[in-house]
């Protein structure tokens, strides 16, 4: 099935089924990992399985963030692949998002796009606009895959560079304009839940577009708030990331259906 | 002598040494190295040693473009780890820059500096500055190393996003001016060959900073304009990188050779 579908339809389809938004952020840096897990060679493949069989049934995507696997080294990529690779065989419904935030030249790009979309076999992948399309052509024109760019981020310097007025109109929504008018459909946008008003004008510029949202829980985004802010007219178009709050919880399974519940309480 | 210096100190250093600007990009796609290596288990490290012993007597620099080693995967990032390791036991005085062009939140930025810096054992990394300074601290806080920002990029369609005008000025313009005002003197700036009047624009904004500049060759940036237009007071403030036609030439010494006595020609 999943061949079939881009990567906005295959979260679509997922988020229907199962009714969740919920993407869980498997940002399984090594020094938090339960201490049991360390003599295992594949400290981090074991810690996401066991997270992923508790916490799959309300997972509409899992999102891997490559710094915390590349601090390992080697043995950190080969666990990238192996999570990935257990989630194809074991939950292919689920969309598989690289938090790589990539963006180089074209030629370069082309290297970068058959490393996370062929070799590792993600569904999506995070990308940085400062380049413009063209550099990032080799994601884009994958229809079978999603390219999901950086647009308004959750950090709290973020506005350094994206408030900064472009024709009466702040940066970031320069790039949710364009990314949305004159890129391709199967691009999404990154969206802080930690900058609820910048999502809402975003939501308004950019018609049903899905958004991959970071900045849930620790960073202080509210989730009502951040629900309201940018749902779309499909009562979708949110992929609402939580890392450290589920996978380090005393009880993921727990904390992954009830940030699940507290979502749909607002849609 | 390295551990004493931080990146810039250790390129200037360098670069009087040996009287030259280049910068070797040892983009070794798999697919372009010559068949002989392809049976060896570390074919990009073999070629890339080759390469290192023909050309190191011209280099200031080395280049790694992490893109032609991701593709690889684990093969790939063992193939990274041995030839920085190579370059610090036997060439310790060449600066060793990984662009990867990352950037992420600051919890995330730690793990990839970690990553760069600290396992794989780079002095400089090529980093996005859409998310700001606060974001890439982890980076531009290591004082021994160096943060080479992206400003103006060499790619055909660089000017989507970063020649917007902001109070009447590109954006390149205004991330030139911030980050050599207001980051950190340990930081440099990527300055694409192609666009050589943007690039007068921006030597004349910031002073004596170091310009890492790719684009020469291949990408169409032509040596003696480029060198015109970047050089500082120093006559240094250019790490002029030349990847393709340097590492896949019939005699890749002749042609680090040539280009480095190109390049001074014109200083």
């Amino acid at each position: 099935m999943s061949v079939l579908l881009n990567g906005v339809e295959k979260f679509n389809h997922r988020a229907d089924a199962i009714e969740s938004l919920l993407c869980v952020g498997l940002d399984s840096d090594i020094k938090r990992v339960p201490v049991a897990y360390w003599a295992d060679e594949h400290a981090q493949f074991a810690f996401n399985r066991a997270i992923i069989e508790q916490t799959h049934p309300y997972a509409a995507a899992y999102k891997l963030n490559m710094a915390f696997y590349e601090a390992r080294g080697e043995a950190g990529w080969r666990d990238v692949r192996s999570t990935v690779k257990y989630l194809r065989e074991h939950h292919p419904s689920i969309l598989t998002i690289c938090d790589a935030k990539r963006g180089d030249i074209g030629s370069t790009s082309e290297a970068y796009a058959r490393a996370i979309f062929d070799d590792l076999g993600f569904d999506a992948v995070t990308l940085s606009p400062y380049l413009g399309r063209e550099a990032l052509l080799p994601f884009i024109q994958r229809t079978d895959k999603a390219s999901i760019i950086l647009c308004r981020t959750s950090n709290p310097g973020a506005g350094e560079f994206q408030d900064l007025i472009v024709e009466n109109k702040p940066l970031y929504l320069h790039v949710a304009e364009r990314v949305s008018r004159e890129w391709n459909c199967n691009c999404m946008l990154v969206v802080g839940a930690t900058y609820p008003d910048d999502m809402r004008q975003i939501r308004a510029a950019v018609g049903d577009m899905t958004f991959l949202v970071p900045g849930i829980g620790d960073q202080g985004g509210d989730v009502a708030t951040t629900v309201k802010a940018g749902l779309n007219r499909d009562r979708k178009g949110l992929i609402i990331n939580s890392s450290r709050s589920i996978i380090f919880a005393a009880d993921p399974a727990a904390a992954a259906r009830d940030l699940c519940a507290e979502i749909n309480r607002s849609r």
